[in-house]
This record gives structure tokens, C-alpha cells and sequence, in this order.
């Protein structure tokens, strides 16, 4: 695994999503790789993390996940602008060498049954937790984060670090039609955060 | 309402939340009104328009969906940045005047019985679709979008225009510890957006 890449406590895992960037979601199952883009995903809990993307049942990943069981969620970056769009508009039943016309490269953390998106900023590793009418129904999945990753170059200390970071490492935030917006400058109120309401 | 508010097509209202701001959810029952601040919400489903919002047994605007079976939830912007902080951090079972307290106007769409912050960049008006096991045990509620509401000074024709809107109206984007981006520059990818994955 690259240098950068460091291990994310799990109970910090849901600060990677909370600001709600559209995400790559991989799987593998029997051989067969994918890796497609979700705006639709978002935390779900802090302790374990658990967290909720919609997988539509046209995408090729979707089996992939619930024939393995597990999926990883990254955050991509400016960086990964064309590849994220490109591996949202390109399916893998179309074309078999999606990935590496994507550009894709994937590695693997020792022990986990899902492929992760190389130069991402943010890997949250997840295990589905069956909810077959979410599933059937909303095409909503449910997944514990059972472990999580950052590259320190934009993601450490628990906190992210957009606006000291090179603009390639901002998170993307898809709308429609081939426009996202990047993430942008920071505002900090007070301390408080107890999330009352 | 204020005249430049203006509805949006219930098939773009995805696009509203599709970029994962940080949202304010409203609800009204037996007289009392409550708004708080939730980072958890995402768009479920285009036509129908449905959306997830997670909202803990502890926030009191729970309570006011679950006996109403109606919220509203609505995109705030950087000038509504303490706002939006503060409605997330009181109580309204600790400050029964919080709405008061946290500068909070209101204003109602006729036949909708949920209130609308007013200020906000855009409203989706949601009536609860009852998921008893989802709202139990993960929290979780889903929501039809039955209307949907812009300001047209940063949102029309279907799109965000925050590249060109004064910089008050970027959407937010909480983290943790007071910590909130604002939404970020424009980048846009050919013009494809068939989605298949």
C-alpha cells in the first residue's frame, strides 16, 4: 500500500462521508471486478460506522456486491475527475475492459474480498448487512465499515484538509449531465458539537 | 412567498440534494414547531423523488415527523451558516424558544403541514413513507418528495448556479466540530449522462 495511505480510526470513518461527496463503489465476485460511481451514498451511523449507498439494478457492481457480500466506498478527487465520470457512464456488461479504459488500477488490503481504486482519497471498506426489502425495494444497501483508509496528503488527524492540499485532492460533488462541483473553503463556528436538535 | 422562489420539477428535485449538502429538516405537530440540522440525507430515487434523512431518537423533530408523517428538508447556504450550526446544537426539549433563539423564520406553502425555513437556497416538501424496521433500528426515514422549491438566484432552468450566485448562497457541507465546507468550484465532462455502471 502507497506511503500516504493510513489507517482511519472507525469512529472517525463517517467524517470521510459527511460531507457528502459522490463515491466509487468496487466489488469483486468470482474473478470479476468493478468499480462505478454513486452520488446517491451516504453515513449511516457512527458506532460501528455503517453507511447507505443505492445500487440501481442495472449496475453491473450491484451483483458484484451481493453475491460477495462486501463493497468498498472511495472518495475521489479532482484528480479522478474524468476516471469517475467514466466509470459512471461506461458499463461493465457493454464494455468488458471497462476498467482499463477507465483507467483503473486497483490493489488490495490483505484479507478483504473487494478491490480499492488506486490515487482515491478516501477508502471506507464495508460489509453488507442483508436488508433484502431495503434492497429489493429502494435498491438500498447497508453496509458496516469494518475498516477505513486515507491518504494523509488531504485526510489525517481525523479531519480533512482541503484548503491546504493541492486542488487535484478536492472531493467531487456530482449534479447532473456531466457537472460536478468541487469541494470548497472551509468555515469553522465555535467548539460545540454536541449534535443536539 | 418570496417572488423569487419558484418550483422545480419533481423529476430534477433529486438535483437539489444531489451534491450532499448538509440539510435543515422542519416539522410541525399539534402546534409545535422544530427545525434541526442533519448531514445524513441523500436522494433515493428519481421519479418518484424519495429521499433518506437520518434522524436520532433524541432530536425532538423526530417526534414531530413520526406524528405528522410530513418534513421539509431544506438546503441552507453560507448565510445561513450560524443558523444552521445553531439549529443542530440546541434543543428544543432544553430551549423551548431555540427557534427564537437561533434566528429562525418560518413560512408556510399552502396544504403542506410542515413549516419552510425561510432564506434557504431550495425545499423539498416530504411526506413520510412508513419503513417502521428502518426508522427503529437504523434511524432511518424515507420520504416522497411531493414539491419542490428553488431560489432562483442561485438555483434555475434544473441547475445550481453557485459558480455565478454571490458566494452567500453556496450550500454546506458539516464535517465535524463546527467544522462545514462551502461547495466549491464548477467542472464539467462532456455531455453524457446515461449512468450505467
Amino acid at each position: 500500500m502507497d506511503e500516504h495511505i493510513l489507517p482511519v480510526e472507525l469512529e472517525k470513518a463517517y467524517r470521510l462521508l459527511n460531507h457528502g461527496p459522490t463515491v466509487l463503489v468496487s466489488a469483486s465476485h468470482a474473478g470479476v471486478d468493478n468499480v462505478m460511481a454513486a452520488a446517491w451514498s451516504c453515513a449511516l451511523d457512527f458506532a460501528p460506522p455503517k453507511v447507505t449507498v443505492v445500487l440501481d439494478k442495472t449496475a453491473a457492481t450491484r451483483a458484484l456486491v451481493e453475491h460477495s457480500g462486501y463493497f468498498v466506498l472511495q472518495v475521489p478527487n479532482m484528480g479522478q475527475l474524468e476516471l469517475t465520470h467514466a466509470v459512471g457512464s461506461m458499463s461493465l456488461a457493454e464494455t468488458p475492459d471497462k476498467l482499463k479504459r477507465c483507467g483503473v488500477e486497483l490493489f488490495h488490503v490483505d484479507g478483504f474480498n473487494a478491490p480499492l481504486v488506486a490515487g482515491s482519497s478516501a477508502w471506507l471498506l464495508c460489509e453488507v448487512i442483508p436488508e433484502p426489502r431495503n434492497q429489493q425495494h429502494y435498491d438500498l444497501f447497508i453496509g458496516e465499515v469494518v475498516a477505513a483508509y486515507a491518504d494523509s496528503r488531504v485526510f489525517h488527524n481525523g479531519h480533512w484538509h482541503f484548503e491546504t492540499a493541492d486542488p487535484r485532492w478536492r472531493s467531487l460533488h456530482y449534479i447532473a449531465g456531466g457537472q460536478f462541483y468541487a469541494i470548497g473553503e472551509s468555515a469553522v463556528i465555535g467548539v460545540n458539537d454536541h449534535g443536539a436538535a
